[in-house]
């Protein structure tokens, strides 16, 4: 069984040899830059682990899960354009280093570098792991539109919320857990059933980062705490503050959201009152560890011995930051 | 044998039939738009065509056929957000009818609506077929990236304005052709030689396409005279007249170019003048009729009846404006 870094050197080997058509260098560099900035390459891994789950050989995997990652940045690419966020995992982000129209340009041919990965998925598997990721592609753009919708509206349910982090985090977690899946070889059963480990481990992870943008140690979490609230991003804790808030602090919440002219610092510090004044960080932790759960025991009707799931037990852990 | 017409109702049959995830209706409102502002859907229709070369029954081809036309106008929503442009085929381009952040998110979901066509390619041929457009998807992507450095550049040679449109628009002609005869169950021969007519055509057509900007009839054309010019756009006519132009000419035109404040009739009268001094239409005409006369060659060679080519001939003959 490989571990976590082995698996995560694997896909960062990957990346870098991926051979770009090079006679366009301004079209690819932005590519190469961003694949570069790191990250934990969350989404490849977890489709290694599960390959791994059912086969001792992982070779066949490791390009469509080279694909999942390049697909995933992608999106951060044309995401920091529609956020206008000038860093990214402590770096300035493609639009900002270069420009919208360059992000724009080298973002699409990353769609199809992804599609040239995936096309590479050996034999029979080829259609079904390509309609699996496709379909999580759509979703991760209906994702990404729910959450522009969001922002405008001025009432988001706790159902709007948990659907549009489905759609924008947790469905290509549960499309890289299916497709390593049948790679390695996993029965239908299996395969639904770590779609749904990875859709609710998805899911558990997005609010956990939220709860982390708030109450999280900076140094370990490696953002600043409260980004979140000054740019008034519709988060799990937002959105229950604002059902559960009444009389003074829901006017209060109210007051502060969308406030652009108070200092951020005494902004995040308010906020922040409300929030535990209403038990937020409970209600968010439960939540977060609701899904962590029921993922877990999807993970346990897993057809396969337990001492080949602790790899999976161990990354899914280190995700939420609790240990299991 | 189909012919044009009645392939383009086939095709815009599909692409409104195209049954998209409707959970985001301001995610496809704008991919509805742009597919419904019509055009001649030639790539598909080339598609067809060559499938119907050597094959009665189209309707393997069919679904692959509308992915490259979701491509190409998947292509045309992020092109005009890059080149500012308001206007398109007579309507209000995406990002101007919308905002710029709501055409890269529904360009981005036309990406993935295109591999959903391609993955309904049938049977033996899905992985060549979408091996092919997805290399023409790069290329077209590399052929952007060359036509914004070329914007920038003080001096672009023929040679590298050829590279750019092969890349921009004859790729995916070419591969378009390619995956009609592959899914029509041509040979490997006809298949090349089909892919060769499709890239001659392509240049052709794109030469032509800058002749008819400058001396094109309006009304046929269906757009206003002189638009390259008064853009700066760098075309093959400007491309050869700086070029051929020498002493005063060359000055006078260097000080045209770029120049932003004459009035566009003006500028348009000069540039013209100094074209015609140097006899750029007759250039033009000729390296368009070339690469024409090449594509037909090319033609000539493929291993069916004459009668079976005569809807790509009218198609080709059409699209030069020319008869043949």
């Amino acid at each position: 069984m490989y571990n976590q870094s082995e698996l995560k050197e694997i896909v960062d080997q990957t990346l870098v040899n991926l051979s770009y058509n090079t006679e366009a260098g301004k079209l690819i560099d932005p590519v190469k830059y961003i694949l570069s900035l790191g990250g934990k390459r969350i989404r490849p891994v977890m489709a290694l682990m599960a390959c791994n789950l059912f086969c001792d050989n992982i070779s066949d995997a490791i390009l469509p899960a080279a694909g999942l990652e390049v697909f995933h940045n992608f999106t951060l690419v044309h995401d920091d354009i529609m956020d206008q966020a000038s860093v990214r995992r402590g770096f300035s982000t493609v639009h900002h280093k270069w420009d919208t129209n360059q992000a724009i340009l080298s973002g699409d041919v990353m769609a199809f570098i992804a599609n040239d990965c995936f096309l590479q998925t050996p034999g029979k598997n080829l259609l079904r792991v390509f309609m699996v990721f496709n379909k999580a592609a759509i979703e991760v753009c209906v994702g990404q539109q729910l959450d522009m919708n969001y922002e405008k509206a001025a009432v988001v349910t706790q159902d709007e919320y948990l659907r549009m982090i489905e759609m924008k985090t947790a469905a290509l977690m549960a499309a890289s857990f299916r497709i390593g899946t049948m790679i390695g070889g996993g029965n239908d059963k299996d395969s639904d059933l770590l779609f749904e480990f990875g859709r609710n481990l998805g899911l558990a992870f997005q609010i956990q980062d939220d709860l982390l943008d708030i109450w999280g140690d900076t140094k370990i979490f490696g953002k600043k705490a409260g980004g979140d609230i000054v740019t008034d991003k519709k988060t799990f804790p937002l959105i229950k503050a604002l059902e559960l808030a009444s009389g003074d602090s829901k006017k209060q919440l109210q007051s502060l959201y969308n406030n652009k002219d108070l200092d951020p610092e005494i902004k995040i510090k308010q906020v922040i009152s409300i929030y535990d004044e209403l038990n937020i960080r409970e209600v968010t932790e439960t939540l977060a560890n609701d899904f962590f759960d029921k993922a877990f025991s999807l993970l346990q009707k897993v057809g396969v011995d337990d001492n080949r799931k602790k790899e999976l037990t161990d990354l899914a852990s280190s995700l939420i930051g609790r240990n299991r």
